[in-house]
């Protein structure tokens, strides 16, 4: 039984009302529920959002000591948070692994999105499945 | 009757106190006082400031149902926060315009200011005028 | 009673005409009028528009003497011409001052209208409103 | 009863022999035969590798009509194929998907391997999990 | 009478069926028949098509000896093929002409399009004008 | 019968007379009289050249509602003009069509040659068959 | 005696646990005390830290009318934060230097590092030195 | 006896108005009277100013027959103007010699003015002498 | 007695024919069966020539059992091939050492030519010296 | 008791009478009196000064036997000199470490002097603190 | 009569020995012969030669005192030193102009020479007038 | 009989010494008497090494006389001096050729490293074969 965090950044609590036509109209909360049905005998999930650079940070510290794996969509901060992408790497430093997701396929949109200051400190990347992206990241921890 | 909230980001509670010779001597205030007075009968004008990134970006989500329109000095986080940007998209979707005031002429300054993120998901921009900008941006909404 | 004189850039005098979907179905002169009844008794207002670089540089120049301020779009011409941009700091240091304006929100449109090389040089810049850029930028000298 | 066509290109051929601390020390064959066997029931898995542009182009055309999707490791061609971009994106419009996948994490490596050209035409990209990222591209297309 | 070899690069073999809305409904051995019936009295046209890059380096050095001029689609390696580059400026050494055609606007496309390798090599360079393009081609060598 | 407008931007004035290795010793004037003679019964060629951005800018204006087409050689416009790249998409929205032309290879010259600001907005470019180019540009209307 | 405030920007909460081979293996709170220790007599050394930008602007806000000095280890935000590098300037205009620290030689470490926009406003910066960094900045103010 | 034309491009009519602290105080009407009286015995000196681009196109092309050398200050133009560049080549080879002046030191004031496009083809340059630059590229032809 | 694999890429099969005033007159073929019998006591030589780059990745990958070392000149795939660089390091991890060989000094030549992507993977680079080249990179291996 | 060398680079030796608003009116030997005095029980301070680069890499490489430390201005050499750098690397190699020093805040300075290349290679780097800054170094060996 | 120190950077000293086609075949003690004899009644010129870059900054700032002005051609330094720079910044401090000349016009060679780094701290600038080049910088200090 | 100089730039003078794992532990000395034993009968071979960039120069201006060829590692210069680089351009001119070599790869190790500015003027380069890049550059000479 593995003991998971998904960890969702700046404006994906708005996941449902918000551009619809790249983002879909599901709120997280809803495929979430779905997420812990399908994985209740292997893994734990837990959940957190926040629209703060910092909290996130907090966030992902904490977890060190109590989960065997992050889930990360860092929104808006995959691009340019070196803070995040550090807090990352210490956090795996204690032995604690990052998956990074995006649920839009990040390199078909805005050239500014093309970077991802998180990757290189991510164990791995999932991008452009849409909220099967979440998915796919529990399924790699298992 | 329009109700418009006027959103000042980092170092903006500062004013009248830093950089005086850029940003003039008198407070936010001071100046929201007489915007107020002025726009009575037309506008309700409502204020926030916060030197925290994702305070504004939940000042932003909260706002998309309560306001008519958004006037946003986002500070220094204009020129470096996609998170903030695509806030700004998220709640145009939901229909609340932002219009994008900066007391100075952010294109006379140093490079790094010369380029907004947040500007290609803003309804407008308006820029160099010293408080008037902001006076302006309400006008934009009458 | 202030003394004002709105410059048009190239390809302006097609407003109404061309692309509609950026910058509306109304010819300037029909909303030039508009805009003299509104500030009638409170604001002088000349019009002149070419497409030439030279005959707006001229035009800025002839104006030093005759006017309080210029409300300029210089279309094309913003993001190419050191020209134009010394001319406006010419008068500037004459005691004119120049209000940019443009019709659509220039950031949001092809990289290379991120650049204005006249914005340093203007007293403020004003983006994205429509036609109301430039009752905006009107307003502000008043 | 999902049809899916795995293809490698440059150097692929060489898994299990080079460069072990990036790539593993098992064999593509070894590992694709555990897959199969994984997914005998829900899938049935094709394989093609090549060092060839051309090849892979032509195995990507020939699929359009026979596979229900396309998981693909460029290798090299990844950073530099313009070509095998559009071929992507040829297949797509005929409806036939196909998902990007990496066995190290290309962007903690050289700077080349940070740009993707055949990103942005792919469904999905993932990255970074050793040979798991094939076993979870098949999974994102059951 | 003229004996010319028409060469389509990646992914024209596709023409009719990839991306209609850009290059058209019409596949290209259609279009190669009319073009045969309308010169057949001025100029002898051959076809070849390849996906590699190698195939088409070798189809134009066997052109060097047999052919009056070379009508070249490279493709997506127009921007990415510094060794075909060379093979145009070699066969030219030798006395055949290669002229460059597209179906669509290059430079009205993706950055990455906007630069053609292979132009500063060729006699001439035609783009835009759909299967035209070919047709005025062939029409440069008589 | 069509009616089309060749328009010759800075310098082509000196066809015949500047730079004779790269463009040939005939004027202009003359390959036209050959060109109407040629034409005649297909094709009314006009023809219009100025050293003026603006001109050239007006020129097209005018032309958008009596000509069928434009064939445009830019000179030195065609690297730095956004405003003639604006007047060229103003009247294709008017149902106008323009084709570039160059006279000479510009991506085998200076690299400041080898960008063109109208190339996207024009139907089509031609470039580096001498004179010849003109001609097919013509024939791409017919 | 002077008052000196020491703010410890994002993850250097886990200093002594996060990547010892860059950073060493002793927590800040344990070499805080030593620093104490050392210039009991001359310096009244107070301590923040924190993961959020904001908390960090907010900070440097407050200590502007009860400190002597500030020396600040921005870590991540070093690279990122404008709103950071204006906070700063602010205080500076109001009497409060700030010294800028690093632990690591970052101009040793990865090429996004090596910018840092706040040392322009800093009134100098110590990097390299391990936390011996912190105890030069603090001899600078004595 | 020389006969010299002396051409000032944009806003340099101005001079003795314009940014004093930078091109000085005295019109430049004024200095060319004291320049023509020096050289009365040694060159005939006539002056054209335009702030057009195509102005000063025609002028430098009309002077070909009848100069024996042009004095080039093109202000804005010289940072931006291919067309004028071709200009100066086109008349280069009809060997009229061209030397570009400034008054100010080009390469200590902003970046967009540290690039001539122009001075490749001039025969030479000479700038940041104030008004002395003109008399020694008058002396450079004597 | 070391056996060595030279293996020459795109366009080197018409070395003699092709640019003779930068690769000289004679062919290959010929300058080989020279440096054969010069090295006939000490290195078997043996010869491929291919214009595609996915099989010069063949030969490399094929070469790594049966030669003690490689001489590569590989054109124009020098500049533009990741896959060629990573088949290089494959080969390398199986202790084939591979010495990149150009004819002419290609620092000296077109600014695309003076990136080589492969080098950093070969043992050792030697260009300029024309034909000589390959007899110095045979020579490294003795 | 620590030996010391401080090496100042070019232009150094007019500390005093060069720049006096960024450097101050002191000259180093002055400076370097106080200095030694303050240090005489704890480190011998020996200095040594050039403008050439040559002999700085000499004075560094002979420091490497006899000093435990250098303190290193390089001037002008820091954002210049791969071969300063190099050589501290390899005094470094030997045991010897070198610490950047510069007077002013070079960050706060022109453009090209936000890199050094020496920094990499150097201990640690100390800027913007006026002369103290080299004290502060001192100590950092103590 | 004015004191002038004419010195000559990298390389001159082979003069009319070295590319003569871009420096002409007179070695420069030719030319300063010359110069002194025209200016013998003016001027009294010195000159110093070295390919030392530290050799150059001493003869300037030794200059400081004993000369009313130097007419510096730096040579390859010219494009590369910081240092050189700072010297000249220096010197002028203390009131020593210099004008900076070259032979050649460096705006029409590499790209490389396109960046003066010493031009922004010269009093002038004059290039491309061949060995009149020096004669036109002394006469600027008459 | 060949006379050839060898010439080893800055730092080289350590070898043996300095970064043993890039440069090996054998000084040079050591192996020019190898070198020299090697070509005895066929080769007279004088060395010199400096660590200043005008000694080099000097010493290159010096051999142009009386040698037949130069061997040269310029060290850190290789990557900045464009000084050099003329250098070698003159003598090259009267007849001296110049190899340029690197005992390292310098591709494969830091981008500053990348760029080598004296390539384009030498003969012919050598690089990453450790001590043996001279052997085999002393070879190309025989």
């Amino acid at each position: 039984m593995k003991k998971l965090l998904i960890i969702n950044g700046p404006n994906l609590n708005l996941l449902g009302v918000r551009e619809r036509e790249v983002y879909g109209s599901r709120t997280f909360e809803d495929y979430l529920a779905e997420l812990k049905a399908e994985f209740a005998d292997r893994a734990e999930l837990d959940y957190f959002q926040s629209n703060g650079e910092g909290a996130i940070i907090d966030a992902l510290h904490d977890a060190r000591n109590s989960y065997d794996g992050v889930v990360l969509n860092a929104g808006g901060y995959t691009h340019t948070s070196v803070a995040l992408a550090d807090a990352i790497g210490a956090v795996a430093d204690c032995g604690l692994r990052t998956v990074e997701v995006h649920i839009s396929n990040i390199m078909a949109r805005e050239g500014f999105r093309h970077v991802s200051l998180i990757a290189p400190r991510c164990a791995g990347s999932i991008a452009g499945f849409g909220l099967l992206s979440y998915r796919l990241a529990v399924l790699s921890f298992l």
